[in-house]
């Protein structure tokens, strides 16, 4: 699935609800969703890790639905390498790459 | 771009050095990035709510690729409507659904 379409179906499904809670509250459950996701980690069992990172993925995206933001093309800037050395892999130093120090 | 896809790329580009940095330090690094979301969104600067938003992705992306997970499968319950109630727009109460209560 598309990310696009991604985000599409999941505003479809929640938009209205998530525009009622409000930004700062639908951030408060994106972060609750990253510590259930941080426990799933410790706990090794691939079925609630797989069960939580997609609801911290679907959380994040509905966020950006509310930012008005397009995460299809948002994402398009890691599509052809890393968009700091433009590399595939990354060659930034380990210390300091696109994704490190903005 | 397919989540799959997106995954393949960030693979291809981040593994090795996110498999040298480790698991729990990965999962550091996400949180830093979901720090600066919040501080993009507070912001209301478009561009930079963009970059953030692309970063959070990318960072979530890369640790569900280090738990060996398929975010293209796991985001899959969320391609047919909610998942708790199966209909969209979510007809879950409002204080309880697929995304709030697990």
């Amino acid at each position: 699935m598309e990310i696009g379409e991604f985000q599409r179906r999941l505003r479809d499904c929640y938009e209205a609800r998530d525009r009622t809670r409000g930004r700062d509250a639908t951030f408060a459950w994106f972060v609750e969703e990253v510590g259930e996701l941080s426990r799933a980690l410790r706990s090794g069992n691939r079925a609630q890790m797989e069960h939580e990172f997609s609801d911290a993925m679907a959380w994040l995206v509905s966020l950006a639905t509310l930012a008005d933001i397009d995460l299809e093309k948002a994402c398009s800037r890691y599509a052809e390498g890393c968009p700091r050395c433009s590399e595939t892999p990354c060659a930034c130093p380990m210390d300091r790459s696109a994704r490190f120090d903005d």
